[in-house]
């Protein structure tokens, strides 16, 4: 008999035809002899129905508040999951992530689990009960606020709670069939991954697979739960993400796969004085307004009249409170002018072995010219290989990239061949 | 500077419209002057469409989950109004039935309110803000499960709280203007009342006025808590619900109203063998079903064969329970038959004084007689007399009952010119 933690995303259970389907897989798991603790992401749009109605009330709701309110989502689909599964005769109990004993940092909208107590789950599992616990929420133990965990946090609650709980697995159930080579609405002859390692699998969440959100990933390799990425609608056998690497040969690296991104925006400030000072302010302006820096590079060829320029993404949403920190300092720093285009996209290469393979990253950038991909950024790292391009050329980079490297083939990597 | 407690019911706050309205009377109350905590029902229609929910998914949900789904609505109505509270510059904090310390019985879907625990709430309104309060929940302290106390809870919520917080006075807005001597959508004339007392207001709740729950009436009552029902529409006075009592004078009793009530349905049983014991089975039958049990009447005209029938009302969703468990017995108790109807009525005239005044009990047959509406069953006591009647005359009856009475009249009562 194992323990089993069962997560299910909201296109899972957007439908209460849905919801007894997926009550249905939970009692046949539990009637195969295991321990069943499920995480039940909220309905299908609910959390954007509730920031819809969040933000016809206001444009700046407090994030204390936001997290009241959207907390609400999972407790109705939980609850109308536990009804289901009794109403197929077996023992079952909902908990709100505060019940659940799941207690984290006070920053409202993006807290982080800082402690599980799961002394209400152990006795309800003792008892025989299914049992079901809200994702995305915790409370803040000082404060005795609700909080949530930011988008994806379903998925680390569940891992959390298999962390916590020592599962012998985490099912991660969603509306595809695992991990593939490239987003398989892109790429058609993408390739299902029978098993990816955690690392790789963080590469691939950061660069913008959304399978899994980069934070369950990371808490997962943290604390060495075996991951099970599966489909809800079939019986397939998903990607297992493991502590296993995967081993490149001094002859080929391992290419694991394509991601694509299209939520950051491209900031470039022209006029910069030439030398390592402005740029490091600029960086300072730009992660002291709270937002990510991605990609930076510095244009030098204009440095002969001492000005250079500099480029980087930033999240889109975080775009204009970043170029209004810049104005802000404007004169301090000494720059002419900020541009910005949202109008970008990232594609990325993963896996192991590719700086060390010099052949790569030529075969990369000779891939992306061939099918008229204009590069404007590009980054390097032993594991990926990401440049930006313009949006609309996105999916015609990955689809490229994917064929060059013979990630479709049914067996390893045909890019050897090419280096 | 007063401390008020305000209660909004659901067609208050029934979409972002009507919650920016409500933000403004009570930031504008704040403004007065007044410390104000704020109880909010769930939005509009929010919890039967959760029960519309619940019921795709099984046809008998438990209790437990039950309370679980239903308490999301008041999160999320709550957040709403603290937002739209904030917009216009005043602190606000929300808090759940848990986080505010309302402690109840264990009983699903009709707890009952055991403790306050307002140590938060004190120390936020002590920090200047204005404190919401999801309605109708509750925790029940042994085993830390979410509780809801039943249609009408939040003004039970309301009530409660201005008790514990010693309030000066509770204001519940309603989508009507008070308290009137009859529904207003049956008697076009009906009087507003400027004041109530309790002891009149629970029976007119107790009989079917639907402005006021039962239970929060019945509270307010023991706790001394002045009750105001105001329109959340408009800036009229309203009624004020106080220990001050209508007194009826020797020559006229003091009558308040007319209530009516369609919820109920009316079972007999018939060829019951004479004498208190098989009846006394009967209604031992009926309360063992967890049901209530109103209005009986043994007729006695069929008693020459030594048999009667029994008659009685229960509420209508405990109809098909009581009539199995009065099959169950049906052998033991040695009755023939049970007959079912739900096209009744009950018109209940309230006010005080009316059994010592014989001339009322008379009247109130006489008006429903020249109606045309046959009187079924009939119960009075010296506070109201209560008629079953056909659901289809029943608007009749109250509109005859409220002319009659004189209820309509700008002034005073001309009952006593009938008598």
């Amino acid at each position: 008999m194992a323990l089993i933690v069962q997560k299910y995303g909201g296109s899972s259970v957007r439908d209460t035809e849905r919801i007894k389907k997926v009550a249905e897989h939970i009692v046949a798991t539990r009637r195969a002899g295991h321990d069943v603790v499920v995480v039940v992401s909220a309905m299908g749009d609910t959390t954007d129905e509730l920031l819809g109605l969040a933000g016809e009330v206001t444009g700046a709701p407090t994030p204390r508040e936001l997290d009241m309110l959207l907390t609400s989502g999972e407790r109705v689909s939980n609850a109308l999951v536990a009804m289901a599964i009794q109403a197929l005769g077996a023992p079952a109990c909902s908990f709100s992530g505060s019940q659940a004993g799941v207690f984290t940092t006070a920053a409202h909208g993006r807290a982080r689990i800082v402690d599980m107590d799961t002394t209400r789950v152990r006795q309800q599992l003792d008892r025989g009960a299914i049992v079901l616990i809200a994702g995305f929420q915790g409370v803040n133990r000082e404060s005795g606020d609700i909080t949530t965990l930011g988008r994806g946090g379903s998925d680390t609650t569940a891992i959390a709670l298999a962390a916590a709980l020592k599962a012998d697995t985490c099912e991660i159930y969603t509306d595809v069939d695992g991990v593939y080579t490239a987003d398989p609405r892109i790429v058609p002859n993408a390739r299902l991954l029978e098993h990816i390692s955690y690392e790789t699998m963080q590469e691939l969440a950061a660069c913008g697979a959304k399978v899994l959100a980069l934070r369950s990933v990371e808490y997962a390799r943290r604390h060495g739960v075996p991951v099970h990425v599966r489909s809800s609608y079939n019986t397939r056998p998903g990607t297992m993400v493991s502590a296993a690497r995967e081993v490149p040969t001094a002859e080929r690296p391992s290419i694991t796969g394509v991601a694509h991104d299209q939520s950051g925006a491209k900031i470039t400030v022209t006029g910069l004085p030439d030398g390592p000072g402005p740029a490091a302010q600029v960086f300072r302006v730009v992660t002291g307004a709270e937002s990510e820096l991605d990609m930076a590079v510095r244009d030098t060829s204009h440095g002969a009249d001492g000005r250079t320029e500099l480029s980087f993404l930033v999240p889109a949403d975080s775009r204009l409170p970043v170029v209004a920190a810049l104005r802000e300092h404007q004169e301090e720093i000494g720059f002419a002018d900020i541009s910005q285009d949202e109008r970008i996209g990232k594609v990325s290469l993963v896996g192991t072995g590719m700086r060390s393979q010099p052949g790569v990253i030529a075969a990369f950038c000779e891939t992306l010219a061939a099918a008229g991909v204009n590069i404007e950024i590009i980054s390097t790292s032993e594991i990926r290989i990401s440049a930006v391009c313009r949006a609309a050329q996105l999916g015609d980079a990955v689809r490229a990239l994917h064929g060059a490297f013979g990630l479709g083939a049914p067996e390893g990597v045909a890019v050897a061949a090419r280096t």
